[in-house]
């Protein structure tokens, strides 16, 4: 349920808004744990890396980094390979990830609660900036340092906070409503981690994370002998 | 694309060995969906159903459906539909999920701790039987009924398990030396939560849910207007 966009915006992001429908959603994937692995190295003061040095820390193999990077321009230098700095600066660009991203979080269960503890969160430019819930016994409660909101506010207070970015971490039966009211409060992607199928217009982006689906598949690849 | 026409159980499982290389992950992911679909029908007491209501439920379309379940033999009949009964019990086989799955967990924090106490596992027939940490302040506490054990014991423990699944839920600093440990205790595939690359053995199969990577994507999606 990944649905492409075109724009004609034009600008400095005019690179990136062409290649926005052609890129492949495995190379977007990789994008993200390239960061990942950028931002490790520069908490570490590495200057310069090659692709292979990439290689080993994520297991994608240097030919497909430099593919990857190659839908974005030109990136590195023969012979000398990969300033750190600044492919982390130019790959944040391409994630938007170069300024703070706001998230809405709807659902203050258990995996909710966790999710708002998450430190890896922050280290990526993602800030938890409200959390919804319609249990009166936790709206107004203080998690991992943010006042639980009613879900009845979500449009209002957005209006003010302007995230494009919701978690759906409720019951399944209520996600679909949910995620129809992060998008009346103009919420453009949306990962949900409630195991439900989402009805939404075509222009939002969704991700669904499925506990049980990840360990289906695991569970298909076992033996019945050890 | 081979297809296997059995329709006794045993050849169904002999399908299923044969099939196990050749079944692409998109569709084996499909599986998983149409399985939870099932349940939620059975507990409806739904017996019938068509390609078409599995679109309906799972966003999958119906060509997408038969060609999935095509690798696995033949479903369903002409101008009746599915029986759901049936089919549920065929795609758990084929899962492994027609047993009791045991799994483990390693790392109590807050994730973890969320992952312990989700119900929707339970549906399906995984068992988190062991949850696992290094911390002696967490280390024979309870948590959702489950005390947690020393990961020490881990082998010791699946010894009498016999576990096949592992969940890790620890800092990406120890992810690695846990999936070794996982792997030394006979667990055959791994479901990795840190955001680490794993170095294992080609025979153990691990799939990754890496939060920040699933927001990267989403903010890759987003344009500067509303």
């Amino acid at each position: 349920m990944l649905y492409f966009k075109c724009s004609n915006h034009v600008g400095e992001r005019f690179g990136r808004m062409l290649a926005i429908g052609k890129v492949p959603l495995p190379t977007l994937e990789r994008l993200a744990t390239y960061l990942t692995a950028l931002t490790d190295l520069r908490m570490g003061n590495v200057e310069t890396i090659s692709s292979t040095d990439i290689e080993t820390r994520t297991g994608v193999n240097a030919p497909q980094f430099r593919k990857d990077l190659s839908y974005f321009g030109e990136f590195g230098r023969p012979g000398i390979g990969y300033n750190v700095r600044d492919l982390h600066a130019r790959i944040s660009a391409i994630l938007n990830l170069d300024r703070t991203q706001p998230v809405l979080l709807v659902g203050v269960g258990n995996l909710g609660s966790a999710l708002l503890g998450y430190p890896a969160l922050r280290a990526e430019n993602f800030r938890i900036v409200a959390a919804f819930d319609n249990n009166p016994a936790k709206i107004g409660k203080s998690v991992w340092g943010l006042a639980v909101k009613d879900i009845a506010d979500l449009t209002t207070e957005n209006a003010r906070l302007k995230a494009r970015i919701g978690i759906i971490t409720v019951p399944s039966s209520a996600a679909q409503e949910v995620a129809e009211k992060l998008v009346e409060a103009n919420v453009a992607t949306i990962l949900n981690f409630a195991p439900a199928i989402l009805k939404l217009p075509r222009k939002i982006t969704v991700r669904n994370v499925d506990f049980v689906q990840e360990l289906a598949v695991l569970s298909f690849y076992l033996t019945k002998e050890s």
